[in-house]
This record gives C-alpha cells, sequence and structure tokens, in this order.
C-alpha cells in the first residue's frame, strides 16, 4: 500500500455504502429491512464475533443457507475477519456436503433449515474439521448456537477496512468437478472488486436499483452481485421461493428494477398469473442455457430486458454478454432470438474470449469451425484449492480451458456447440454425469451405468440413466432411484432409469454418449 | 501476467469496443464520423507510425489540439506505442507552453491551428527536446509535416493491446504549481483503467449513450472520459465550440445524453436561446464550483440531471461525488441547492474522502471544523514527474495533500471553505496567483503585485491585481495587461489592476490577500 496504490476489495463497497447511504434501504428480507448503516454494522459485529470464536487469517468459514441477510453480510463479514467464505449448495445431499466441508477444512458453520441435510451435519455426522455450528432459523433439535449468540461475541471494535493483498483469496467455491473429488474454485479480492464493477457496468446498476435475489447466492457467490449491488448502493431484496406470485409480489411491492437467473426464473416470471406489463424498466441476466425463443419473447413483452450471459464457477460466474448492437432492435423477432441464444463476447472488466483447436490456436470466426472456449485475466480462478494437479489440468497452455465447445461467428461473438464435459446443467445446477454413475454403479446390482442429459421444458435439461444390471442380478427403476437419492442431492437423480442389455461403446471402449442422446431425442432404443 | 492476472489498462476498453462495437458509431468530429473499427484501426495504425518515428517505450509525445477525433486516438495510440501522452492546454501562451515541453521531454508533438501560440513552437522558437511537429488542420506556413504523413508511417502490423505493468505512466498532465516550476502529473494504466470504471458507474453510462465532449481532454485527460466512454461503447461527440446554439444542435441531433464541464458548459446549456425541455435523459457532471442555484435550477427545468463532483489534476479529475441521497427529490429547491453544493463523498473506486488537521488527524464531522482535504488510493497520480521533492511534499504524511481546506458534514459530504493554494479557478481554468504575480513584477516599473480571486458572474471567479509602483516610475493598467499577456495565457491575464500605496501585511510581512479579497467584495480600498 502506498498513497497511490491501495489493494482491490470488495469491501471497499461496503465500507463506502454504510458511510454513504447508511440510512438508504439496503437489504429487504421478509419482514427484515436493513439500511447500508445496519448492513455495516451487521457486517463489522460478525467479524469480530468470527476473530472471537477463534477463526483466524485464512480459516474457511461454510455457510449452508438460502438467500437471506445473514448470507448477504457473509460476503463481507468473513473477508473482513480476514478469513474465506465458502457458500454451499442447500440442495446438496449430507455425505456430500460433509466431503465439502471437510475438503475446505471449514472451522465454522453457519446454516438454516432450507438445507434438508443441515441437520444431518450437526449430530454424529459432524465433518471432523468443524468445530462449531451457528443456526440462523435452526431446524428442531439441531445442537450447535443461535446466530444471534455467535454475533453477540463481536466486540464494538471494528476492524479495519481493505485487503493486505488484492490476490489473497475472498471465497471458495465447490463445483461438481467431472473427475475426482470436490473442486473448490478460489476466488481473489481483486477479482471479485473487478467482476463487481462489470457488472454494475453491464447491467447498468446505480443507486436507484432494487436487486431481486433468484439467483443462489451459493453459485460463484451470486455473480459477485453481492458486492456489485453495494457498489451501487441499490437494495437487495430477498423472495422466500422463486415462483411466479412471489416474483411479482416483490416487483410491485419494492420497485424491482433487476434480476438474474437460470431459464426457470425467466419461465417463472412469465408464466405467472400475475404477469403484466411492467411500469418501470427491469433488466432479467440469464445464463446456464440460451434463453428459450418463446419465454424470451414472452419476458420482452413485458417490457423488461433480457441480457444473456455465460461463465463458470471459475470465472466468478459470467464471463461473456451477449452484448445488444443498436441495429438488432427492429429485427424480426426470430433473427432477434437467434442472435440473442448467443454466448457472445468478453464482459468489460474480462480479457477477449477465445475459441481454440487443440493445439491452442484460435479457430477461424466462421461460424462453423468447433474449438474450445478459454479464458484469461482478472475474472479466472486462482486455481482449485489444495489441488495443484487439477489446476495445472485446468490452465495446461497458460489459459483456463473451459471443456465447452463453441464456434466463433464472424462478429466475434462465440456461441456454445456442446460441452466437452460431462456435465448436465440442469435448472441452472451443474450435473456431473460421472459422479451420477458412480452413485448408480455403487449399487450391488448394477453392472454398469450411462448417464446423459435429455431436455426438458422446465429445467433445460434433466439427467436420464441407462443401466445394465449384473447377470443374474434385478433392481427396479425406483430401487436404483431410492438409492441414488441416499447419495446424492435430489436435483441430481436421474429422472428416468431405463434398462438395458449393454452399452453402445467405441471400438476402444467409450461409451458412445452422443448416439445415447440421438437415440432418447429420436425416442427410439439405443443401438 | 499469468492466466488469472492481466496488468489494468484502459487500453483494453478500445481493443474491446473495436471488436465487439466495430460497426457501431464511436467519434461525430464535424462532419467525420468514425465507428470503434475505425477508431481502434486508427490507433493501431498511429502506434505503429509513432514506433517508426522513433518514439520509444517511455517516450513523452505532446498534443496541443483542441477536443478533436486525433486527440481521442492519442489517448490510447500513444500508450499502445508504449510511450506517455502529454495533452497542453491550448490557451496557454508559447513561453509556457515551451516550458512545459522542454520540462517532458517530447520528442514528438501533435498540434492544430486552435491553439494561438501553436504556431510559435514551430519556428526558431521551437523547444530543445521536439524532434518533429505534426500538423492536424496546420496553420498557414507552420513548417513540420502532416498528421496525414505521420499516420502513413504506421504499419499493418498491430502492436499488442495491452501493458507490461499497470503501474507504468499512460500520461503526464501539467498544473499550474503555486510555487517553482511546471508540474507533470502522472497517471497509471491501472489508475486510468479504474478511474474510467468509476465514471461509467457514477454517470451511468452504457453502448446508448453520447457524451457531448464540452470539457476540455487536456484537462486530466478529460476526468478519464476517454477511456470510459469507449469502455461503455457510447459515442464521443465532439462540439466546435461550447456554445449554446452548436451545444443545442448536438443534442439534438446527435440524441446527447452526457456531458461535463465547469459552470460556464451549464451557464451554456441553460442560458442559450435554443434551451427547451429534453426529450431523453441528459446527465450534466460539473467540478471546479459548486453550481450556481438559479442556473441549477435552469438545468433541472430542462430535465437535465446535474451530478457535482470535485477532484484535483492529481486526482486525474473527479474524486469526490456529491452523490444524492433518494430522500433529496422533494425537498425544496432552495435546500436542494445547498445540499447539492457540497463537494461529497469518495467515488466508488475511490478510498474515503478525509479532511485532517495541521497534524493529520480527522476533524470532528460537525460541519464547523476546517481541515486539509487528502486523498490516497488509486485515483491518486503516482507523483510529479521528475520532480522527487514536489512529490514527497504532496505526499508527506502518507497521503496527498490537495491544499483544498474544508469541513466534514455529519452526513459525510464534505465541503469546501477556501483553497489554502493560491488559486484562482476561472471557467474551470486553474490560475496560480504565485504565478501572475510573478509575470506582473517582472514589469520594470512594478514594485510588487498581489493577486486574488473576485466573484464573477460568467467565470466564476476572475483574478484581480493589486500593485503597487517602484518609486518615480509609471506604468498605466492596459500596459502592465500587455506586458503580462506577453507571458501568459491570456484566461491568466487579470481585469482589473488597481494601483495601491502599499500592499496590507501581516507582522511576519505576508500579503493579507484574505483583507484584499474582503476589500473587494465590500467595494472599498484595502487598508
Amino acid at each position: 500500500m502506498s498513497v497511490f496504490v491501495t489493494p482491490l476489495t470488495p469491501l471497499a463497497f461496503l465500507e463506502r455504502s454504510a458511510a454513504v447511504y447508511r440510512d438508504a434501504p439496503a437489504v429487504v428480507d421478509g419482514e427484515r429491512r436493513a439500511t447500508y448503516g445496519e448492513l455495516g454494522a451487521h457486517a463489522t459485529r460478525l467479524a469480530g464475533a468470527l476473530r472471537a470464536s477463534g477463526v483466524a487469517p485464512g480459516d474457511r468459514v461454510a455457510y449452508l443457507c438460502r438467500n437471506r441477510l445473514e448470507l448477504l453480510v457473509a460476503h463481507f463479514a468473513v473477508p473482513l475477519a480476514g478469513a474465506v467464505l465458502v457458500a454451499l449448495n442447500t440442495r446438496l445431499a449430507a455425505p456430500e456436503l460433509r466431503a465439502l466441508i471437510e475438503h475446505s477444512g471449514a472451522r465454522l458453520l453457519v446454516a438454516d433449515a432450507s438445507a434438508p441435510a443441515a441437520a444431518a451435519l450437526a449430530g454424529a455426522g459432524r465433518p471432523a474439521s468443524l468445530h462449531e455450528i451457528a443456526w440462523a432459523d435452526p431446524p428442531p433439535d439441531a445442537g450447535g448456537i443461535a446466530y444471534d449468540d455467535l454475533l453477540a461475541r463481536g466486540s464494538g471494535e471494528p476492524p479495519r477496512w481493505g485487503v493486505d493483498g488484492e490476490h489473497a483469496t475472498i471465497s471458495i467455491n465447490y463445483t461438481s468437478g467431472t473427475t475426482g473429488g470436490p473442486k473448490g474454485v478460489m476466488y481473489t479480492h481483486r477479482g471479485a472488486y473487478l467482476n463487481a464493477l462489470g457488472e454494475v457496468a453491464t447491467a447498468g446498476l446505480g443507486v436507484g436499483s432494487a436487486y431481486l435475489w433468484t439467483l443462489p447466492m451459493f453459485h460463484c457467490n451470486g455473480w459477485c452481485h453481492p458486492w456489485a449491488v453495494t457498489a451501487a448502493g441499490g437494495v437487495h431484496v430477498m423472495p422466500h421461493e422463486v415462483r411466479g406470485p412471489e416474483l411479482w409480489r416483490l416487483i410491485d411491492r419494492e420497485g424491482i428494477t433487476h434480476m438474474a437467473g437460470a431459464p426457470p426464473v425467466l419461465a417463472a416470471l412469465a408464466g405467472a398469473e400475475e404477469a403484466r406489463p411492467l411500469d418501470r424498466p427491469l433488466v432479467v441476466m440469464t445464463a446456464a442455457a440460451p434463453p428459450n425463443p418463446v419465454v424470451l419473447a414472452q419476458v420482452e413483452a413485458l417490457g423488461a430486458r433480457v441480457i444473456h450471459v455465460y461463465g463458470l464457477t471459475e470465472t466468478y460466474g459470467p464471463h461473456t454478454v451477449c452484448a445488444p448492437q443498436r441495429d438488432w432492435t427492429g429485427r424480426p423477432a426470430e433473427e432477434r432470438a437467434r442472435l440473442l441464444a448467443r454466448q457472445g463476447v468478453a464482459m468489460v472488466m474480462a480479457d477477449p474470449i477465445r475459441v481454440v483447436d487443440s493445439d491452442g490456436r484460435d479457430v477461424p470466426a466462421d461460424g462453423r469451425t468447433m474449438g474450445e472456449v478459454v479464458m484469461t485475466g482478472n475474472n479466472v480462478m486462482k486455481g482449485y484449492f489444495r489441488d495443484p494437479e487439477a489446476t495445472e489440468r485446468a490452465f495446461r497452455g497458460g489459459v483456463f480451458r473451459s471443456g465447452d465447445l463453441a464456434v466463433m461467428h464472424p462478429d466475434g461473438y462465440i456461441e456454445l456447440r456442446d460441452r466437452a464435459k460431462d456435465i448436465v446443467i440442469s435448472g441452472g445446477e451443474n450435473i456431473s454425469t460421472i459422479e451420477v454413475e458412480q452413485a448408480i454403479a455403487s449399487h450391488p446390482a448394477v453392472a454398469e451405468a450411462a448417464v446423459v442429459g435429455v431436455p426438458d421444458e422446465r429445467w433445460g435439461e434433466r439427467p436420464k440413466a441407462f443401466v445394465v444390471l449384473r447377470a443374474g442380478r434385478s433392481a427396479t427403476p425406483d430401487e436404483l432411484a431410492a438409492h441414488v437419492r441416499a447419495l446424492l442431492a435430489g436435483f441430481k437423480c436421474p429422472d428416468r432409469f431405463e434398462l438395458v442389455e449393454a452399452l453402445p461403446r467405441t471400438s476402444t471402449g467409450k461409451v458412445r454418449k452422443h448416439e445415447l442422446r440421438r437415440a432418447e431425442r429420436e425416442g427410439r432404443a439405443p443401438a
């Protein structure tokens, strides 16, 4: 630090808004409301409480909460204490959560009753590293302490807003890896700061903005929106469920101007009985799959503007945006939908997006030649926590290899064509097909299994399993589903289990998943 | 550089916009129009031309131009060539310009006929360091080469967009120092990048924005707007003069959404015959003096939104903004004007603004206790070029000492009360009273002189001189004015020279300027 260099950190955004907008609204969470002054005071108090609870600089603090005031506070309080935030997916099953918490080495967990598996972590199944569980809104007989008792440990002495080095880790976000164990994606203070400003610029967030939290904060730290909305001095509004009536109630009552989420959020917005033309501008940022042209038209007919973005956990959420051109307005709806379905160009704070061949050379911008999407720059993760090998693999060739396959159009916009990684994206959640296959194969009756994504109107894609049973053994699809549900989050469990004689394989023995997908689409048995 | 760290530089903004908005409008300069693709090509070509002309990394390249396409291009092309941009004030006199160019050591000057003194630099009066002058729109018989001939030296091979280290100097902006020689304020690539994003967030710049260049680009690199508007993909519109009819012509024809400037710009806007209610939002950023309540009301009555900012050359232009609070709307006009007249709070990318006593301790936030405004952070200059002593003085105590005196209000907003430095601000131009006094005192008939700022309806302040003649010598005010005009820019020459018997002094011999100002306000002779 010197007179003219201050390390970049999103902590500065709450420091500023807590002072500048101290009496202005910051959070609406059900009947609870907080001003920016109160949000700042809550964060400094909790940071002090974490220190008093033995959390040391660099320690991990895990959260297992729905979108709520406490999880927003954590995005500032945990780094303010010098620690690293690990926001966990509330939809995961107890064994999954246990593995992630142990991998992170978190010593403290803050949880609420929204995660079905939360209670299981408190008892005999408590992860080894965990010293303490604090409950915001506890399930019955949970053990641990109340969140308010944790908070009460905080002294009045506020910690210094700021960080010594901007490349310090601010958070770890677990992603479902396609191979091996959990992958903890490390974000830096600098990356989070720049991403937040990039979101402000891309979405046009300002002091009059009201942001509806339809996107889970445990996904890529809510695409850095906890920091971006706070930088802008906008209001964070927490819906209690992501369904039409609740969304429209808050749009009306809180004057929502921005929201974000996977395509089901768009569908919930447009499909609600309450849907009606908006009386103020609304920006809806969407990712995980191109917006469905019908839903896109419905949402735009309400007067909302849809921004299509694309990224991965490893890129702090959105890395590209399908930046609209001035001359797109007025084009036929079908053409606009086709243009907007593309993943687009790098956001303003990101390095240019590239699509490369197997030798790492850019493919021609012809809209036809496929290659792998690769990224570099300040919004690429620092690496995987405690996994130098996986980090090295992801960074080979001096770029982050997304595993996604795309073409580069002549206008410089990328369009995804396929995923090189075996991932199904269902309602914005990544599902590793390999993980699901392993879960199925652990059933004693199963010889082998293959899982593919099949199109689904509501969720975009859903996993489907093709299962070969061991000779002389039997298992019903319901038995297999129950087996998987005991091991994995419910959303990862295939909707359908099809028992087959054998899986189609290449001459080298690889399952021809492409063939399974095609057979599924065409409604016939796999060859 | 690594996979996840790219040095911050505003060059990235043009690299991106030239690709993403290649066919969209970027510049309107009279009848000339350029797309972002053309702007990018112009910049890369000029960067190659500078290299081919012997400009080496770290060299300075000076510009003496009105706001025009070429000066905008320079903000990218010069750093793209690895060099440092020195944009000079076209209103300065030949001796002043010569001193600045020599101090900078610039080897190349790009000039146009807008600077009255430009031709004088081309002939026998050419600064020693200067190898070459290139003319964009030359005065008659100017010598040197044409800008297009310079440009033609550029090879087709585009330089790499980017910089090796983000703390490298991108530009030097000369400020009228109150003591000693010229002070060259050094900006870094990182500072320029962050300031530009801060401007985007503060002004709400976006791809639909059209920015009217009423603010000279030679002032603090136009408050980083060359980079900010380009980051947003907005349109740069160059007025040929900052007068009502031209402003309103462009507001209508080009759909202006943003502009910036000193209070005379507001007055020109509101006072024009063409003034009428706007049919789209217009944001006007103003600095140098609090907006006059009457003009503020006039401008707001047109439908424009005024943003009051404050900063210095040393802070890349604006550092604070009088951030409006939600509950200010609807208050009585008089109260709103009083609230908006304050210099406000740190912008989103800046460290918190402070007001300190002589021991460097924060003054109480009581709206009464005066102290000095001090700044730190990424938008504070790296230092004064080739002047470590002045840099050390400016940075003593580990902060940048603005020299401005202010109070801190209970709501955290600062309000300037006086200037510790002897500066008159006239129409947004800083005038060092010491420099003017020295120019007057160099007249053989003058014993001593004192210059103070007196209120002026159009320019905010104008300098006035109190002059004591040598015994037995005589000089008329007109003779003194002619003498000053030969040495300094016309705007620095006092409007009035009052001959007095003696200057009021303190017991230690310091001129009591406060008394001169008060006497002037009260219309009586100084004691």
